[in-house]
């Protein structure tokens, strides 16, 4: 289906996943004028609060995806784990960004290393684990030490387990689920950074300043620019990005992490064919946002190369970390960002503040 | 009713009135974690895309009004035309910020002009016209020629006739409604200025810098940060804006407009008690916003004496501008705001553009 580019305003952009990313998402469609009808199974998801929309189903769920597709001039997801084929339901019937194969690649950390690997970008070394006997020759071929993942189904650090050569678990394989997995072999980097970059209908590219990224229990905890990064590594981390948007004929915004070695070299750990965490700080620091960018691209808009006004620093609120806002309310640098949900649970992602400085 | 201040994330703000301004406050509370619900009476009013419950029904419905009170932690409005017994009904039943006075003031522009000469304010001179026989004397009165303006209900230059001593319609009263109305002597200003004011619960204060506005056919055409003016006019400004702040008892934010004359003094035109156009370039550049720092304001938090990053031009798109974006899309300094009406209208407001550049 070819695409009726660019959309004009009142056009409907269809989301499928309706957290805070897909409620990020509905308010920049908003400014721009269109409308938004997100797919969520969960009648109180963040993004309910803000969209024109919400069809209450399964990301699988054939009539919902159907509505979806008679109701919505263009399609896009906010996070990698919609299942494929409810988007190649949609394939024909309305235009989706970014399409079924970054979806595809993301999906399997194994599909994700034999791709980058594949178009140029250098990852940490890794190796397929299909059970608990293949675990110690794996472990050798990446180095001896590294990290056990599931290829499939983990985020902010589930589904993981730390490994040396000398102290494998007997039931690893049984504690991540018996499920096909890699193992990662540990790299020594400096520093991680992100890059979130865009693709336009018509093949632009653009991207924002890298964000040097902290994590604190496997979840990111802040990103902040300038990232401190040299600026041939930050000119090799977007080169990288394009390269990947490029590969994957993407149109949208994605995140790659990147892991900044000593020598300065880079190495991809991964990318989330999506808005990302990493990028939230574009929304108080950047005209426009990685929000604003997504939804240009997906609508067919031109996409503009992003400037940034101002020093930022994104942390994230974690759990109860929303309770005490007190002392970000007082700052008049601090922009709080909270997702509207009502449960808060130990490793949830509440909100985000960002703290910017004059540059 | 005592204030049960700050409100907690996820309690309801009731706004009334979803036009634009509705819409921008709606976006600015949920980014602060809480809720809106909104009491307008048409189905697809802008801020009904936004808001989380839309009570669909007149300004002056006692049901409406005793649900919007049941429903929310706070009321406000947005804007000055709201009916004062509708507020006064919610009186008592929920916190209602700015209240009622702000209303009664602004809704007449004779009340108007009386409250602010009472509090310190200087005017452009006046006088009342109650019939087309006292049109002639209070011309006179005011310096020979003036602007004839109802006294109630205008906006955007609608309701006003220029008149001079020698060519008085015959029937420049009926023309405006044999209405009450008063005349304002024209005076010579170099230019105007308006602040965006904020008073909290705690009775402190804060305002943005002054922008300058230039109007075309009676409508706020740009306003731009900086002014232009001396710091001792922008200073001067903002202790207005201050003192009547502290007059009305005021919880909000407000606009201030004030003409600067040839020796540097002010004239208040006119205020009023919302979020104002003349602000809304603070969205892009800077935090918070005129439409968080209201929304903090009526919801009981601090408020943040606000930043600037950028300087900024804010252009309003009336009519048929909106149909023409693609130079805006292409400029990465140019962030777009539309309004979600989806008729467009000579006159009509259906978005804005604030332009930055760095400071």
């Amino acid at each position: 289906m070819s695409d009726p580019s660019p959309l004009a305003p009142g056009a409907i952009v269809g989301i499928i996943g309706g957290g805070q990313l897909g409620r990020m998402l509905a308010m920049a469609a908003a400014r721009l004028g269109l409308r938004t009808i997100v797919l969520d199974p969960a009648a109180e998801c963040p993004a309910s609060q803000i969209c024109n929309g919400h069809i209450v189903a399964d990301y699988d769920n054939i009539t919902a995806l159907d509505e979806l597709a008679q109701r919505c001039d263009v399609v896009t997801y906010e996070f990698e784990n919609v299942p494929v084929r409810g988007v190649e339901r949609l394939v024909g019937r309305v235009p989706v960004h970014p399409g079924t194969q970054p979806l595809e690649v993301a999906q399997d950390r194994l599909a994700e290393k034999d791709f980058l690997t594949a178009h140029g970008l250098v990852t940490a070394p890794y190796a397929v684990v299909d059970s608990q006997d293949a675990i110690s020759g794996a472990l050798e071929a990446v180095g001896g030490t590294g990290i056990l993942k599931t290829r499939r189904l983990g985020y902010d650090g589930k589904g993981q387990m730390r490994i040396t050569a000398d102290g494998i678990p007997v039931d690893a394989f049984a504690q991540l689920g018996a499920v096909p997995l890699i193992v990662e072999g540990l790299v020594d980097f400096e520093y991680e950074i992100s890059v979130i970059a865009g693709r336009g209908v018509d093949g632009s590219m653009t991207s924002f300043e890298p964000s040097r990224n902290e994590h604190r229990d496997g979840i990111l905890a802040a990103s902040t620019v300038p990232s401190g990064a040299s600026d041939a590594v930050i000119a090799e981390a977007r080169r990288l990005a394009a390269l990947l948007l490029e590969s994957l004929d993407y149109v949208g915004v994605l995140g790659l992490e990147l892991f900044v070695m000593a020598d300065g070299s880079l190495l991809a750990n991964e990318f989330a064919p999506r808005v990302h965490n990493s990028g939230h700080w574009t929304e108080a620091a950047c005209s426009p946002s990685q929000f604003e960018q997504h939804i240009r691209a997906v609508a067919g808009h031109q996409l503009a190369d992003p400037v940034r006004h101002v020093d930022a620093t994104m942390v994230n609120l974690i759990g109860d970390d929303v309770d005490d806002l007190a002392a970000f309310h007082a700052d008049p640098r601090a922009t709080i960002h909270l997702y509207g949900k009502s449960d808060t649970r130990p490793g949830r992602k509440m909100g985000h503040v960002t703290t910017v400085t004059p540059r």
